[in-house]
């Protein structure tokens, strides 16, 4: 009988390329098979930070995700999942790129969920969005005995209000469409003062702005709002 | 007039040198001076992590560190921050290594608040401690609308059982000798099945355990607890 192949979990990083880990890179050398999540009819994101480390003639799976929001489309999470077993079940070892890290808000866990047991699973941890954007704006996230807060946009403004309430330090994820509500909350909770927007971190499209400044009601998929930590010192 | 050097604030992520960037790598390898903290009398571990890249003769600036807890050791970060200052000025690139990310609950932020203003500076992001305690665990740590808080361990019982009232998934941070504490609140609150506790995540002596399967009333300094999302689903 075959030996089965090992997953990987790749986190490629918020963008540059050169936030990458060694161990990301060492990887995509030697495995058979590259799987990627991308928007149906676009390209992968995931896929595009990695790109100069795939070699040619790899086999690579590419997922197509409609990009309608709400809940988790099962039926193509299992269909990803049943590919990439045959591929594990022959014997080939198969690296599932993330965006950022693969277990903060990242789609692999979907396909964790389905193959992490069946298989050898290795999952190897990526810059994860938050420190990127920390680093982009300059701005200090979190220290000493203060808490950090991760809320994504789409949760409504009372659950907001609610978790912003003992928050020493946030972070605002999924901001696109969310942007102006966000927004208004901030300033009507006296939060807007040294937060700052931050759009495609470590992008050449990189944009860093104090929250105040930004008069935009919308903001693209790859965005977030810091508050850092209100100084205490 | 000589050109100020640029500071680099460089995360060396969790203690794995393959969970180093290719940016960290690269910079290690051109900047002129190489700066640390490490406790007073021991070994710096963002050294220790990143010695493979630093290449022979360069100037090395150790920061020493009293292990008491307690207040920031202001005279400390005054003074490296004259030396590293000093170099700037003379036009020499300086990197300060920082274990996991620097502006995540890193001692970087310090050097930072006084130096960040005067000199160009870059921060690189790191592999925080967060995602690689996750990967160790091979626990998905937060996903779709859930919320995610990091809580320092050094918190009083009411300040955490407040803050986990309402997360998602938690992070417990710098858990050293407050696990028997930890670890009863969490089991008061009805909030220890499915929580992990991580050692010294991507270390050779890395160990990973059910919360409610750890019987030790202490920790050592790098471990974690995880508060992984309930599931939902
Ligand atoms: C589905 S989550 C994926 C997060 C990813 N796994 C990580 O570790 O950062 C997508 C959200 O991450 C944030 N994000 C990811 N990359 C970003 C970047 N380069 N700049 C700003 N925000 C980013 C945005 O808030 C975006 O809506
Ligand atoms: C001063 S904070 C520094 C955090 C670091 N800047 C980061 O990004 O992870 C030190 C705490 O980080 C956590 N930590 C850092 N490295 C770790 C590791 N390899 N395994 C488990 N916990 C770690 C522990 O909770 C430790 O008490």
């Amino acid at each position: 009988m075959t030996q089965p192949g090992h997953l990987y979990g790749i986190g490629v990083g918020p963008g540059d390329p050169e936030l990458m880990t060694l161990k990301a890179v060492r990887l995509l050398d030697r495995v058979a098979v590259v799987a990627y999540l991308g928007p149906e009819g676009g390209d992968s994101s995931a896929r595009a930070i990695a790109a100069e480390f795939i070699p040619a003639g790899r086999t690579e799976i590419a997922i197509a995700m409609p990009m309608r929001p709400g809940r988790e489309p099962v039926e193509i999470y299992d269909k990803a999942a049943g590919e990439i077993a045959a591929h594990l079940e022959d014997g080939r070892d198969v690296a599932v790129l993330c965006e950022g890290d693969p277990f903060f808000y990242g789609s692999f866990m979907y396909l964790h969920d389905r193959l992490g047991g069946r298989f050898p699973c290795t999952i190897v941890p990526g810059i994860a969005s938050i420190t990127a954007c920390a680093a982009a704006a300059a701005v200090p996230l979190v220290r000493r005995d203060a808490t950090l807060t991760v809320l994504p946009a789409t949760l409504d403004d009372p659950s907001l209000e609610a978790r912003l309430a003992n928050a020493d330090a946030a972070a605002i994820m999924k901001v696109g469409r969310h942007l102006a509500r966000i927004r208004a909350l901030l300033e009507r909770l006296g939060r807007i003062e040294g937060a700052f927007y931050v759009e495609r971190a470590t992008r050449p499209d990189q944009r860093v702005r104090p929250l105040a400044q930004l008069a935009a009601p919308d903001a693209p998929y790859f965005s977030m709002i810091l508050l850092p930590e209100r100084s205490k010192s």
